[in-house]
């Protein structure tokens, strides 16, 4: 089976799962606040893990990193920490994780504003910042879309938010752009997500990164852990797999980056564009590759996909009960064209020669759909 | 190393550990809301694992089962989403993750009150009925409590709850319970929170079990797993090592009961009573006991245990950072013995041998400690 829906998890970094498996036994599984030795051996493998991943987005310091068990919590602890009143400003191309935590908060009485979406799923910098005004709490721009990949320019959004609001705090999720797009964060930047098992890191550790000084509430209240601000003990071998995994992703990031921008070229090349059409941009992520097989349904074409040995996505994971993508819709698809879209995403173990019989399957698997449908 | 802090958290059971690890391989590890079949087969996986846990409390039906990720994100939600008008009643022997939580609604201004603790740490029934009216929402009394194993009898208590409120909502922690004591859940309690790894399970997995029809709100907003109740790419790894870990627990639960119990007596009778006084009643879960050792500092006695060989607890691991713990005061000790509080907790890996020589260790110590301090 060739796996081409890296976006939706990754296959975790076996060498990192193994050097990690130490924390699972008896030498280094012990409760990091216990007071004895082991505990506190345990606490230091955190702290050098926070360490080590914090370089990676903020080397120049000035930022904090708080371990939660997943993007989904990071989010939400951003968003409710800070959007208690006045008005919440996102865009129509955020992770399920940040939109329905925004129709949560309406319902609350929280005024929420969308800002439109450009073509290829990023966001109209100039509607978003139209939105912001004295009364704005917070703003959350997804980094880089689950779904076409492309790349919100967050550091100069930030600065344009701060510009008009200095007290606005600014908010990304960087779930996909984390080990994939070079990226440090600025000081316009608050709060970011980031998330392990999308770099070859396990599920039960990723992270909210604050700016030092910006507030943050705590969203899970217990024994005070990551300095009081996210309670639960600690997932330590989660949390150490992660740091081996990053440490391997960031030290290949630009050669993979170069290496996976070959293959969605190839991708862009090899399918056939009678049928395909490329929602993605070319300055999207590599990773991600979004396209709609146009008069196809999407979902039937990925399980045909699945029958010839190809497993992809269509567009988030997450979000897969309802036919049509929201975000897809919000590039301004016409439901037609939203049916028949897939995303194709890549990793660090995805090869060429995969990349190669992937584009033929796609080819041949779409043409005996269409001839089947016609 | 003897190893007698499990109720912090035990060491992650071999054989589960083994058997899970497909799930963070190649062919186990996609996402389970991906539409391709290897996602679907880890849908399935969840399901099973699922129902599998369920039946281990509420064999009867009834209930559902809803993984989060840790025990502290089960409290938090129970609470959270019950606890928003009226007054929130609980006692004073709750794990941080219920305390802390209803101190925070407190300052959201929600009537919080908190029912006395008979001097074992069990909640003194009468006191607690009497703080339940008509405008309480929630009740959450822990099961077992985590410092001194005091059980509180959560059937008869939801049932008089009822009787006084039929619509307050009634939450119990049973983390220090599940697989460990004998219980099933009846239909006076509405939400009961477990977690994996104080049985032998891994973090990253835990549950929030909920009898049907009872009101919950989602407290993580994003993707919709969980039937909606709990967003996050399901950790398929953590979960399954939960339900393997947890057959095996189940399985052997009434001797392991027994035979902790043993260890319970031996050292009760083993211990140096004219240095440690016993916490826990003798109808405390076996598997914790909770000892001062008068006149001396717990945490000094903690750091020679640890360097003679046997790693012990002081009260929660999770609030280790005040000195004194607030349940044990709560049970109505003074400071100083207070003080000298230690707890000794038991596994289904504790050994005769292990008790033994760990009644040895900490009569020599104690007698060591106090020496020196005289």
């Amino acid at each position: 089976m060739i796996y081409l829906d890296n976006a939706a998890t990754t296959v975790p970094d076996e060498g990192a799962v193994n050097a990690a498996m130490q924390y699972l036994k008896a030498d280094g599984c012990f409760n990091p606040s216990a007071l004895y030795r082991a505990g506190f051996e345990a606490h230091k493998a955190i702290d050098e893990a926070r360490r080590v991943l914090l370089s990676f987005v903020a080397p120049q310091g000035g930022f904090e990193w708080i371990f939660t068990a997943s993007g989904s919590e990071a989010d939400n602890q951003a968003i409710f920490s800070s959007a208690k009143r006045g008005n919440f400003v996102t865009t129509g191309g955020e992770h399920a994780a940040v939109y329905n935590s925004a129709r949560e908060l309406e319902k609350r009485g929280v005024e929420v504003r969308f800002a439109l979406l450009n073509s290829d799923g990023s966001v109209n910098a100039e509607a978003l910042l139209k939105l912001v005004d004295d009364k704005t709490s917070l703003v959350s721009v997804i980094h880089v879309n689950n779904e076409t990949g492309a790349v919100n320019d967050i550091a100069a959004l930030a600065a344009r938010v701060k510009k008009s609001n200095p007290n606005a705090l600014f908010h990304s999720d960087g779930v996909q752009a984390f080990g994939k797009i070079p990226f440090t964060l600025t000081k316009d930047i608050d709060l970011y997500t980031v998330s392990a098992h999308k770099i070859g890191g396990v599920r039960g550790a990723a992270a909210l990164v604050r700016r030092k000084g910006a507030k943050l509430l705590p969203y899970i209240f217990g024994g005070g852990q990551e300095n009081g601000l996210r309670s639960g003990t600690e997932n330590t071998f989660a949390i150490k797999q992660f740091e081996f995994a990053a440490k391997k992703k960031f030290a290949v990031l630009k050669e993979d980056y170069l290496r996976i921008q070959g293959y969605n070229r190839q991708m862009r090349q090899g399918l056939d564009t009678s049928v395909f059409e490329f929602l993605s941009s070319e300055n999207a992520s590599p990773y991600i590759l979004s396209v709609s097989a146009r008069g196809l349904r999407g979902e039937v074409l990925l399980h045909m996909l699945d029958d010839a040995g190809l497993m992809v996505g269509t567009g988030s994971a997450c979000s897969s009960k309802s036919r049509f993508s929201r975000v897809i819709l919000a590039c301004g698809l016409d439901e037609k064209r939203a049916d028949g879209v897939l995303r194709l995403s890549f990793a660090s173990a995805t090869t060429q020669d995969e990349v190669t019989e992937a584009i033929g399957i796609l080819n041949r698997t779409a043409a005996a759909l269409a001839e089947r449908t016609r």
